[in-house]
């Protein structure tokens, strides 16, 4: 026997939260969904571990990293390790450590990573990210089949208005070179120009002036990444002649070609030239999901980023992935009632009641009949009265339930009731797993 | 651009491990099997944070665990934090703290957990447990449910010889009580009676007087535990008088009707009254289960444990659950190669190859109608001649590919090649994805 001690307070770290049954089956179905279609595209599962040494981890990130990642060590261990702070990099690390891999590498990860950001509501400290990449392809046709597949998989969850929107880290690039801007202030000229959704043409041109970038220069390129979406002819006339830009230009132009092809309707993709993205590893197409209606942020971010690999091998190698946003997914999912209503509050269809001790044998059988069905079956086990274990049912939201008391059993029957409508029906035995299949798919087809 | 620093050298940390595509499909095929039943007998799944609070996670083991257990922190962090040890304590804290979970409360866990084990082959620091437990039920209903459990999952896989060995913790508490030994020596022949199989009776009974117990009392208890499987009757007569151990054969006896009664064959449990399970905190039957044939050891283990909750409540809750070794599962059928034929080298089904860059739009379109079809297929990207595609497409052990040339696209249709084969056959677009998909559907069933 076990002493009693004092109970310690149960609590969980700050930023951290448990995932209790009814919230986990909502997201394995989306994890589920996600991934299949992430299989229909080719995509193979990869598992790296949570510890990564630290110096692994930090060869991307820097200081901002240093301030969030959580460092691990166990008493006796000399190597200095780390939570994972991304998927990114443990996938670069995998393409150089097995060369072997057959390229193009198309790898999925579905897992969590750790950050120690300031906890809000609906952020964690520990979250899921969901990526998909291919390493070893500098064609377009992967960005177009990464294009695509954010399409089918946000389709597929029942996401109706959202558009990716596409830049080129070539062209923004070329802009710089075109507007004079030396290469020092390249980073704080598209860090102004990544906010214009949010301050406005009139604040990114503040927000550029407060970078020492001349006011001349400011014009022409305000003047430029303000151009619509269709409008990349006019950007071919001002920027043809600088390379960097022309290269950018024409591989959007293949790239929306290939979309048209691939069956990507216009409406849900289009050319966004003040979209720059966050990291600064970028090297190609970038891309970025919005929902437009209701206005929710970002689902998906992503682009072509050719050098990453080169962190951890001579030889690096054409990247090109997406990260799904599946937090925010989750939640948006939530908050606007998407799942199907296949989805409920219990994996269990039916429960079996017991009526006394002397009938939980016919009980045990008819459980065992119906999961060989492959019906999620539970038997009641509090041994309480029926009243009770109907209550069970009902406070966990469990759809059927079936009870056999001496009169049903001697006639080998069983009484089946619909928890929701009240509605019983006396059902042969042998006949049960058939007839609740029966309903069962029906309740799904109709509700 | 990104500069190109010298390249840090991809390492894992020491005992930790990737798991690439091929063995990560067999993974989550096994991952798959397994949630499949725990979901047919009605257990939810439940997520914790793999951080948790140092206080949290040592309540349960003490000196064992400091040695091994990961501690974590971040720069700014005031918490004690560790990575989870097991799923049991994260269970029960879950338990604690949200008293208003319907009980019984059936829950499984899949998940990672970490401890720094000397590394040795096929044991990792980082490794997935999968467990299953019931809290809130005393009844032995819950513990029949559990071996009926794993009874299904270890046949589903594809298990045959194997047996879950049963045992009593009140009946070992009455051998001690019967015998005469003291409560301080109890531990010391608890961990003598475990070794049986593996040093015999005479180091059992050597051990046991290691440990100071008096050989007339050694004599007693090495008779008792030698007992065959179906002596239950001898132990009533001999322990009858204990009302501990009469608990526990009245416990185990009710068991074995339920068993009876789930359709669970007798050739697949037995009694054990030598068995004893490492953990302390077990306080009523406890289980294990070994394949007899080839001898790998155990694959599940587990027992009841009313006492745990009580960690972190004043209430405490019976409850009782199992652990899938699934690591182990994992490698016995890697070894006795045991995965269904349908389980491949990679997801991919299919490769739409590209004929030349005329024809990407034509390989982009049909690529796009097989997956709305539900078939997984990859589209080639090296851009290269169709012979290098091919070889690619045998080098993932893809199984079909497509081929669209200028005369087959003229009159609308395509080559489809049976990479195993070698066979080729020419088939309207249209139909292509009908063809393939009866071609699968029959090469999963011979092959």
């Amino acid at each position: 026997m076990v002493d009693m001690p004092t109970p310690i307070t149960p609590r969980l770290p700050r930023g951290m939260r448990d995932i209790l049954p009814q919230k986990m089956l909502q997201r394995q179905y989306v994890i589920g969904e996600i991934e299949k279609i992430f299989q229909r595209f080719g995509f193979e599962p990869l598992q790296t571990p949570v510890l990564e040494l630290r110096e692994t981890l930090m060869g991307k990130y820097g200081e901002d990293a240093e301030k969030l990642i959580y460092d691990a060590k166990h008493r006796e261990g000399k190597e200095e390790l780390a939570l994972r702070y991304d998927l990114t990099v443990p996938l670069t690390r995998v393409v150089a450590m097995y060369p072997d891999l057959v390229k193009p590498f198309k790898r999925y990860q579905i897992a969590p990573v750790w950050r120690a950001e300031r906890p809000q509501k609906g952020r964690y400290r520990e979250f899921y990210q969901c990526d998909a990449d291919i390493v070893g392809s500098a064609s377009m046709l992967a960005d177009a089949e990464i294009i695509t597949m954010i399409y089918t998989v946000l389709r597929a969850l029942g996401f109706q208005n959202f558009v990716t929107k596409i830049n080129n880290r070539k062209i923004l690039t070329g802009i710089g070179q075109y507007a004079g801007v030396s290469d020092e202030l390249l980073g704080g000229l598209y860090r102004a120009i990544d906010k214009l959704e949010k301050i406005g043409v009139d604040g990114v041109r503040e927000e550029m002036q407060r970078n020492a970038i001349p006011t001349p220069v400011v014009d022409k390129i305000i003047d430029l990444i303000s151009l619509p979406s269709n409008a990349i002819s006019e950007l071919y006339e001002r920027l043809g002649d600088i390379p960097i830009a022309r290269e950018g230009l024409d591989e959007l132009t293949q790239l929306a070609t290939f979309l048209a092809d691939a069956g990507v309707p216009h409406t849900h993709y289009q050319f966004d030239f003040a979209m720059v993205r966050g990291l600064a590893y970028y090297t190609g197409p970038i891309y970025e999901t919005v929902v437009t209606e209701p206005k929710i942020g970002s689902l998906t971010g992503g682009g072509r980023y050719d050098n990453l690999v080169g962190l951890f091998s001579k030889h690096s190698l054409p990247t090109t992935g997406t990260s799904f946003g599946i937090e925010r997914i989750i939640d948006v999912m939530d908050e606007l009632a998407m799942y199907p209503a296949s989805i409920g509050k219990t994996v269990t269809q039916v429960l079996v009641t017991v009526f006394n001790a002397e009938l939980v044998g016919v009980s045990l059988r008819v459980t065992n009949l119906l999961r060989a069905a492959g019906i999620n079956t539970e038997l009641a086990l509090a041994g309480e009265g029926l009243g009770k274990q109907l209550k069970y049912a009902a406070a966990k939201a469990i759809p059927f339930t079936v009870i056999i008391g001496p009169d049903e059993n001697a006639a080998q029957q069983a009484t089946l009731r619909d928890m929701t409508t009240g509605e019983q029906s006396v059902v042969a035995q042998t006949e049960l797993a058939n007839v609740l299949y029966a309903k069962l798919h029906k309740n799904t087809q109709t509700t």
